[in-house]
């Protein structure tokens, strides 16, 4: 790692956090939704959404913010949070947000990966209000369709300790996209500060590390973020790239859209399941990026020989073609006669006829990026 | 199948064909490129394209076709090729066009399935030349952005002996994409009469089936295409449905953007090698839809333990974002020492980081549509 990291002090002003969130990590706060909970809401409450930080979160009086547009010619504006509800149009867009790292801890046992044990559950939905990217950067003048233009950059007010702030891009042609907005609510109230008070750019199926919290500049650009997140992080690697080798970072893209993901988040790995209930009641998500909706969610209890499709919970505003809420399942499996332990086995298909791989085999990397093989669940049987 | 089939004889005026061709039905006419041809070309010469005809092949001569366009009000544009060439600009994209059933007799030998026993090149690369389809809709008066249209649906002009014309539809914000065209040359000539001579629409990045050729009509409207082949074919079902079981075509959506795919062309499956030789010489492509452009291609002959990435030939007018045409790829395997069998597996990774499953096991469908898994070729080994 290349950044330099803050002292522990630095982490003394974060905000009070809710005490169910699984903790990954302190310093920077990095927590999980319990899995037992997730799939409770189909909107993630604000306080038991996942908290990925990468730094000290910045306290920012909304009264105080400012956010600017650069163009490559230096233009800008620049505006107060209150200046921008009142001067743009305000649209709300269901959409999920899901880290990179989601599932790290299961590709790990495949092979050792480096990186954050994420379990499965660093992935929410909510609810996010703001205005749209494209009618902040025509107000600039800027020309969303000008050849010269590739990348908008975000970044947001959280600096490292050389002053350098988080930052990413992501490509024009998304950009310019209808659901891109700068989101000041979430599920209807103000961005709470782990999510990114007042202001955080929403990129609706693309991965969690280009939704750059505490949003202060916006810039337009010939060429991609020189950020670390952007050049040497978020880019998943070849299986054949391992612990120790030198990382060529160029030779990878950066992880924009997200593939087809699911997990199963109840029952527990190892749960004890009496026969006599012959089934047992699960519940999971599913989600794809670029707007790809899920079309199927299946389901196996004997290692993918035969599967049942389940029962999907979806968003009514959202058709499959520009799906960016998740999808949440709910199913009751058959318990298979005479076996003392069975794995309940998840996977979803998205509206492109994406697919997940079985196993972490093709998809093992250096770094335990978009993990995102069938599920597994073990479940012991007692008689 | 409940499309009246033609008799024989109505075959009898279509084109001839080249004798390399692997017929896999003769009336209509189905024939994929032999493996052994298809990495030759980065383009595939015309004459050694994959052909996938439903009906019979329409004789237009070029001076008396016509192409109209009718809005939802029924305000048409009606061309002559010669006016089409001249009132458009034209614009020229290298474009894969891969059929639904491509890989199927691979996946049959999971289990089986109904359909054409498509071998692994039933896809084949061409560059297009035509004039934007989002041209012509502008020039008949339809506002590409109106909320009412939902699709625009294509009309050629072969028929079953009911006078029913083959037609399909793709969703109206794939349609007003820059990369979409109605192609009058294929490769620099005229589109031959087994491609869809005077006309083909061109869909980069979507399956075969909705690429209609002897184009003769573009209607925009409220809602997809009532074709057969629309409705009831290239849509794919959960392995849970079986040959014998009712097929709910409504319960699963049209395919349209194809899912990443890569096969091995060469060697054949069961080639001998000589052990001494130590490497064996492979080649093959790659594709992914929605313009999602391979960023990787791996090779493993350790049932997937460990893979090495493998040079790639792509076009260079063409980003990872914007890729249509396909990936090429050759590489050296080595043999593995001590085995008198193994099997060369491949498989690539599109720009949103999806992969390809392991098996047909998640993917088995009655109909054989899409198989995209990892594509083994077994070899034998002579001490
Ligand atoms: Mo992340
Ligand atoms: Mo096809």
């Amino acid at each position: 790692k290349d950044v330099p990291k803050p002292v522990a002090d630095a982490f003394s002003n974060d905000p009070e956090r809710h005490p169910a969130l699984l903790v990954r990590n302190s310093k920077p706060f990095n927590a999980e939704t319990p899995p037992s909970l997730l799939t409770d809401h189909f909107y993630t409450p604000n306080e038991l959404f996942f908290v990925r930080n990468h730094l000290p979160v910045p306290d920012i009086k909304t009264e105080n913010h400012r956010l600017t547009v650069e163009t490559i010619k230096g233009k800008t504006v620049d505006l107060s949070v209150e200046e921008l509800k009142k001067k743009y149009k305000s649209y709300t867009i269901g959409s999920v947000i899901q880290c990179a790292g989601n599932r790290r801890a299961d590709m790990n046992q495949y092979k050792k990966v480096q990186g954050l044990m994420w379990e499965g559950t660093a992935i929410s939905n909510a609810e996010w209000t703001g205005v749209r990217l494209r009618d902040l950067l025509a107000d600039a003048g800027i020309d969303v369709f000008d050849d010269k233009i590739k990348h908008v950059h975000f970044e947001g007010a959280d600096v490292d300790p050389t002053g350098t702030p988080y930052g990413a891009s992501i490509p024009i042609e998304k950009a310019r996209g209808d659901e891109v907005i700068v989101a000041y609510h979430m599920n209807g109230v103000d961005i709470p500060r782990d999510h990114g008070a007042p202001l955080r750019v929403i990129v609706p199926g693309n991965v969690g590390a280009r939704q750059v919290k505490w949003l202060r500049k916006i810039i337009v650009s010939e060429k991609e973020s020189d950020s670390h997140w952007q050049q040497k992080d978020y880019r998943a690697f070849s299986p054949a790239v391992n612990i120790g080798d030198e990382l060529k970072w160029n030779t990878v893209p950066s992880i924009q859209e997200y593939p087809v993901q699911c997990a199963i988040c109840s029952p527990a790995p190892n749960t004890k399941v009496d026969r006599g209930d012959e089934t047992v009641d699960i519940s999971g998500y599913a989600w794809s990026g670029g707007g790809r909706g899920i079309i199927r969610i299946e389901v196996s209890v004997d290692g993918g020989e035969t599967w049942n499709s389940v029962e999907m919970e979806q968003e009514e505003k959202q058709d499959q073609e520009h799906m960016y809420a998740w999808t949440l399942f709910k199913a009751e499996v058959k318990i298979p006669p005479g076996v003392k332990e069975f794995n309940i086995i998840a996977k979803a298909v998205d509206r492109a006829y994406n697919t997940q791989p079985e196993t972490a085999s093709g998809i093992w990397n250096v770094r335990g990026l978009i993990h995102n093989a069938w599920h597994r669940v073990p479940i012991i049987v007692k008689d």
